[in-house]
């Protein structure tokens, strides 16, 4: 093994690339690199910190089969996804050596030279697993065999990960309709982890989900409450949030195509949900209604205390070939131009200056970032501005993000760092990554006489820990 | 004293980072630093430097009661705006005492870490007041004292901060209908100072402006035309132009949620008008007449040679709880998309290739810099760039703006720089700031090789001085 | 001549700032400085190279006569077109001096200061002529002196400056119609230099185009096939690309102001074409029937191996006045908006998932790069994006496309680089550029510990070459 290539992992990576900058920015670093990990938005499922035995599956399993934003990068060179082993469709044959399709990974893993995916999954196998060598057509089984050897030990079950990461808390996103079974038997584990629901409702207030109705009734039975009309609807979504409230969560999410909100009146609404119940609704309608939604989700939110969060600006299964399949969350996501300032309008004018609610927004459109999002954040007290979501939480996005919003938003109305992720292993290292670039960003303004070093260790702490635990209230 | 922190402002602040830029920076800078100040647009009250006594008042009030690029960062943190002092409508209690406003202000000073206003406030405390400690709540009482004593003293008087601040010429910008007293009365008064009048008709032209009518009688009455119809409209603009040139104006300027640009007929724009006479013009009318003016206003331009400005795309009073309590200018301006390329095609095909017609452009949609604004400046002879506005006037904002237009547009296509504001005392700073990030702009081409030194030299000294006193034909 | 200001022309310009980065980018440049040129879109005349004798005009017809994106910068400050000896409309009288054409340009060139067009200029007459001094009024006619006399040489026929400038093949733009006379001529004389044609229909598919009818007959004279319906139109073309695939052409390209795409049943198709060949059509059919025709191209490419190239959202002839003077491609072609994920999804939807498929977009709106167009690049196997092109082909221009599209897209779906120009000397002088600067973005990379020396030489080679020709199938 000896002649093949090592992976080097300098200690001062993402930090400089000025000798003096690198020096400030790794003593900023030094103080927070340790601090705990506030993780308030992700998709780690929950069932793997509910079963104390849980065991991760094969390497595939663990570094990209379930990660579209990994095995996108293959198929756009042409790899069926078939061949790499992505679950589809009944009926869809897909390829179950896990040996063969780890091979076929590492052989195209140069695709991903430069990319924030190759750079996490590198630091994976060398930080969580000790690889030591790169990941190449060459090692690919030497490698294989390494992780899955590791796997097999407790040190590897995904509680013992969570305390070596230390993990504070970490937020998991979960259909409103949700049993919370697993996260109900975390608790009662007596485990000391903290691990809390988010209430997402999309299923429930975009009318053109498929299998709406099925959803409605899903609703009525997790909530107890008949859903003959809209009042119901409200009624039962505020059971269910009252339920997620009491399972530890602070935070609703929300997604959709843009950020469209809009007040109907009771009438307006009763209306289009009675056509929805009946399979009649338009197009227009589900834009309405999901607008009108965004309202109630608000004020719900002031009633409650629990953040609302929008994830919005972007176009879901774009391609219908792998939709079909392969379902969604299959790579074919593709971001859309926004407008915050017009279409957050209703909703900030109502609720954005009470000082119960507290609105968190991503965006996919950086356009928007300097141009809506800074100065609304500057300007409204219920407003934060999520971190860079996505394609853009890499070296260069997180960097962009913050030359866009900081100087007219300010850091305070920022929502710190969430990683947003399926893939467990990789927190830590997302975590990492956001810490030297904002250390590093801050020591530009250090460097520049824009801050004093008093100034930068508090911007530094802010953005590595304090503003995502105040900004979800999860003090 | 000496416990509390000191202000840090190192003399090479802003240049850099890579020491090799530094220093050619330096020697670009070193050669602009003390040129005269053109500041061709803004919003300095006139009355400050018609009344050679005026003294300004509280510190408060001199650094961010009238300022809401500053209050909106407090109130965004949920800091009322009554705790501020900020005056609001009739009837509402706002505080009074200017001691526990400036703690309240020191308090949340390091809400502005990182930000321009943050750095401009800074050093006016450092550079024109002497202040050596920065503001903490701590300090904050002293500071006031300090600043407090100041301000009583005759150097302090706006004339003599005029002088002090090497001033060239200050243009201000006055309401279509304004008698201009205060200017005249600096003309009249014999101290040199050169302040000029803006045209501004923004409240006549924009038929949706609260108190349209009585506008259009106080411009009748300014013009003494009897104004029933579009035409004697047109005249009593024609003649106030007129007036506002005698008196020294070299610009007009105009601002608007779009660009939008379209030439109507004299019919249409009768009817229209006399709908808008009646009060009965529609949102419709409202567009399509502004349109309609901004081609009038160019037309007039051309035969009056009155550079024309354009501030567009942006959503004034967002916020209408607040716009209801503290009326316009109180934080809730928020940008907006735009599409220069097709609102502006009508205007800059009708006059664009008119060699007596100047137009300056300004954005807040970084968007449209390189894509629309550089190429339509780098082809059109009446067109030139205005620098960065508002949210923009940063550190981060200057270069982006360098780096989005100077490429396409060439340097000579941009109208230089102005400040923009309203906070006199800033004014230097402003320029300061330009003038340290355009050289180190310029300092990074001749590192890279791009120019030589002696180009530097030039671009230096266009940047900072020439191209704003050419574009406001102000030689 | 000795006191006039020399040129200088580091022999590490466009590397760095930062030392070590100009280091590591210099081993990478040095790497690729030397590799033939792979030039698969560009607007070189073939008649310069089926011609062995082929002379060059005057310095003039060579640097900017025919070249609007320079001259369009002497216009833009109030330089008649006509005194800069621009060819236009009958009976415009325009200069016929080339001497006094050229001294004008000469005393207007500091315009040129940091735009990229001044840089190819000053390296084409240092690199190309062996120019070493600055181009000033005074230097003015001696250069011109000395560029003619170049000129006049055998070694400075273009068939001798491809040899000279390693051009490994090179493609032109020729309309579907065309004979390809000239690359007839260039393969059957025996000169080994590669050639190749681009098929490009615009003008038939555009119903706007001036003089569409006769475009019709044009095609239908060239492929021998009577165009009296929508099949013959479509038979046509095909005729035509399978010829222009004889002809050794490995792609097609088209231009349109958006990327809309929309697939007409056949019936449609038909309607709308002879309502076009009755002159009857409108602006919404031309919109419809253009977005058809990209589906068919994409259909024809699946099927013949053509690759696509898109170069949309540009409003072409933005200026009438300088339209009908000059006519097109006179410097007022502006950018606009983009939205590629909705407007290309269609064709995506058909044609992205095919193995068989090649697109290659190209993007004026920066907003689209890191939004729409590297997600689409990174999911969909069929799509390449194409580099900067037109305004974006600078240092800066490039520098932003790798920091926008290199992190989502991955390097390897980019189609590499092409210089698009129709400036023969220049060539070599825009793969330096990109060789220069891309070599510098990787070295950053390697500073920041993102890649390693051995990725780092990968992914400069790649950038340098190898994606041009895999992506264009010249290999």
């Amino acid at each position: 093994m000896s002649l093949r290539a090592k992976i080097t992992l300098p200690a001062d990576r993402y930090l400089g690339p000025d000798p003096a900058q690198k020096e400030i920015a790794q003593t900023l670093y030094n103080q927070v690199a340790n601090l705990p990990l506030i993780c308030p938005h992700g998709h780690v499922d929950p069932r793997l910190l509910s079963d104390p035995d849980y065991q991760f599956g094969s390497p595939a399993d663990l570094l990209f089969i379930p990660d579209h934003y990994v095995f996108r990068m293959l198929y756009s060179q042409g790899i069926p996804m078939e061949k790499l082993g992505i679950p589809g469709a009944d009926g869809l044959t897909v390829e179950q050596d896990h040996r063969k399709i780890w091979q076929l990974f590492a052989e195209n893993f140069y695709l991903f030279r430069g990319t924030p995916t190759g750079l996490w999954i590198t630091q994976e196998l060398v930080q969580v697993f000790g690889v030591d060598e790169k990941l190449t057509a060459d090692s690919a089984q030497d490698i294989f065999d390494h992780i899955s050897a590791c796997l097999d030990r407790p040190e590897f079950r995904p509680r013992r990960l969570f305390e070596q990461f230390n993990i504070e808390v970490l937020a998991t996103t979960d259909s409103a309709t949700d049993s919370l079974a697993h996260h109900r038997a975390i608790r009662e584990s007596g485990w000391p982890g903290r691990v809390i629901p988010t209430f997402r409702p999309d299923d429930l207030i975009n009318l053109n989900t498929p299998g709406w109705l099925a959803n409605i009734a899903c609703l009525s039975q997790a909530s107890s409450i008949d859903i003959t009309n809209y009042a119901g609807f409200i009624q039962a979504l505020e059971n269910r949030r009252a339920f997620f409230k009491e399972m530890g969560a602070t935070a609703g999410d929300h997604s959709a195509e843009t950020a469209y909100t809009i007040e109907l009146s009771a009438r307006e609404a009763e209306t289009i949900f009675r056509r929805a119940l009946k399979g009649q609704h338009t197009a227009a309608d589900a834009v309405q209604f999901t607008g009108h939604m965004f309202m109630e989700m608000a004020r719900m939110s002031v009633e409650d205390g629990l953040v609302m969060q929008l994830h919005t600006g972007i176009v879901r299964n774009h391609n219908d070939y792998i939709f079909e399949r392969f379902g969604r969350d299959a790579g074919g996501d593709i971001p859309l131009r926004n407008n915050f300032t017009q279409n957050l309008r209703p909703l900030l004018n109502k609720y954005g200056n009470h000082p119960g609610f507290r609105l968190i927004v991503f965006s996919l459109d950086e356009g928007t970032l300097a141009r809506e999002l800074a100065p609304l954040a500057g300007h409204y007290p219920a407003l934060r501005l999520g971190p860079p979501w996505w394609y853009y939480d890499s070296l260069t996005g997180i960097r962009r993000y913050l030359d866009y919003v900081a100087e007219t938003a300010g850091l305070q109305n920022l929502a710190g760092f969430n990683e947003d992720t399926r893939a467990f292993p990789s927190i830590p290292i997302r975590h990492d990554v956001w810490r030297r670039v904002t250390c590093n960003w801050v020591a530009g303004l250090v460097l520049r006489g824009v801050v004093d070093m008093e100034d930068a260790r508090e911007m530094a702490h802010d953005l590595a820990y304090r503003l995502a635990k105040r900004a979800y209230k999860l003090d």
